[in-house]
């Protein structure tokens, strides 16, 4: 049993995938191990951005950068940003003794929930690279470990609807399970996360507490309001720790829960600022710094729960995708910006 | 009312003081401020070194450097560094509206523990500056916010000492808040906040559990058994993954509560790894990254809460220095470390 794959590491020895320079796609499936047919990679971000400069904006010489970096590393992780991405594929086998062996059946779409940066992975062939969703399509095949993260792709919504809420789904499970009846919760960003933030409140509140939503931009707030998700918006650009703290206080004081969805630095002090002592904050932005969250908290006295947004929780998946399911008007707004 | 000192901000306007480039310490007392005669600085190490090497080694235009940045920004924020310290000193008045009017009485010495870097403060005099200690005695005046900290410096333990356990008062109250009976508890850091965790840890769990100390060092494994703080001590280097992982489920397998008090980068990994599926990992150390811990967690499917470990928790003060006070042992540790 190896749920964590060190046996793949090819170098150096003895780092966990994630850290290692080169895997080794090419063993024998693991009696605990999954292998997938892979369709396509989702890039990350910046990766994509780094590659396509790097190739000029020429797709095909991407594809080509890309099936060199697999071929070096036996993993997508771009060498010099040091981030993967997702990939989508079809169950191909299933080790017996994977967690998922009496629930995932050979054929079944799948993306996988874990970064490509700990996928071994070898490409057979670049099909097509796509620029506008950076996706690249591949024939290929993947392993993914017992403690890697995947969801079934559901077969009632477009992919690309599916693949932005899978995305963010940690958020709205988190949320769910910090969230009491009657709160007061405070989403600072209005995007996709914060969305489905807002969605899974609402429904834990069952119609108690109140949900405000704050954000840079007008418009990001009025496609939630419209939703009828938010009982409050307010355009305020949280970098600003004197303003927010001015805006909660007409907005009838500290917040039960906040949950920081902002997709810009320098918010975590508005997030302390926020919250009731007693109360908590969960930091979902990758732009968190962990230092000005702990001393903001100190530097003001607040005693608040300050969580790490866990991009895990069980059950995740189905219920992000759940909640696009029952809210139409949601669901509605993600086929408006993903489908495009 | 102005619990925020907002008003004691110079420039730029509506910046919360510690973002402040220039704070004004001379408007006339508030309300609900406090005023300190300020004895000494103890300046941040990082910025103390900056210090040092701009000055070459002189303590005398070290004092001048000090007294010169205070003069300019109203605080004592080193500008290179952007870190501040905390002071000494005795109580001048107090503020009919502060939080600790009823409590305080002028003339009290007390220890400020927020940052000197949101601390409006006047230099009148520079006494003495000792660099073994990185400390600046100085006749002065600051105020204290009514969010601001503070602590009253003990009468029966050395200064030192005492200044030692407030420096990291807040990791054992928050470990006294999320330690269960019966918990199997990991410290990874043996140094003085992973001792005062320790020391918390063996009085919550009153005999039942486990504690278990991780570091690097040998030495500060063996004084912490020595005290019989621990039950187990694994020398180890937690920024490797893998032999973490070896040595956990040696030592009995995955644990409730994991508190990181490493004093090094790079040991979120094996906090996560070490940590049970609904267990908790309560991160202390300011060299935490945000994104390892939730990447991390992620990326090996691993339910667990993680924690930003605030600086405050109502009381943490006098929990710290009551551990010493009612372990011997320990505050003999403490002694030895801290009173050379």
């Amino acid at each position: 049993m190896d749920p964590y794959g060190l046996r793949r590491v090819a170098s150096p020895k003895g780092v966990l995938p994630q850290r290692a320079d080169v895997l080794d796609p090419a063993l024998p499936l693991g009696e605990d191990e999954l292998s997938v047919d892979v369709e396509a990679l989702n890039i990350d971000s910046a990766s994509f951005r780094q590659l396509e400069a790097a190739t000029g904006g020429d797709p095909a010489a991407l594809g080509a950068a890309v099936a060199r970096i697999v071929r070096e590393r036996g993993k997508m992780q771009n060498p010099v940003t040091g981030s993967g991405g997702m990939l989508i594929g079809r169950v191909r086998e299933v080790g017996p003794r994977h967690p998922a062996f009496e629930d995932l059946q050979p054929g079944e779409r799948i993306s996988t929930l874990v970064s490509l940066t700990l996928t071994p992975l070898v490409i057979d062939e670049v099909i097509g690279v796509h620029p506008e969703v950076e996706r690249v399509d591949v024939r290929g095949r993947a392993i993914v470990f017992a403690t890697g993260l995947w969801a079934r792709l559901p077969t009632d919504m477009p992919e690309r609807v599916a693949l932005a809420a899978l995305d963010v789904c940690g958020a709205p499970a988190l949320v769910a399970r910090h969230t009491r009846p009657g709160d007061r919760v405070l989403v600072i960003g209005a995007g996709k996360a914060g969305a489905l933030v807002c969605a899974q409140a609402h429904q834990s509140l069952g119609g108690s507490g109140e949900i405000v939503a704050i954000d840079r931009s007008e418009a990001a707030l009025s496609s939630l309001s419209e939703i009828g998700l938010v009982d409050r918006t307010i355009v305020l650009d949280a970098t600003r720790g004197t303003e927010t703290l001015q805006k909660v206080e007409q907005a009838g004081g500290f917040f039960d829960l906040v949950v920081n969805c902002a997709s810009v630095p320098g918010t975590e002090m508005s997030s302390v600022l926020a919250v009731r002592d007693g109360g908590t904050v969960i930091f979902f932005s990758m732009a968190t710094s962990f230092t000005a969250a702990a001393l903001g908290a100190e530097g003001v006295g607040k005693d608040a729960t300050l969580l790490i947004g866990n991009g895990y929780v069980p059950g995740h998946a189905d219920l992000a995708l759940d909640l696009l399911r029952k809210n139409r008007r949601l669901r509605a707004l993600f086929e408006s910006k993903y489908l495009r």
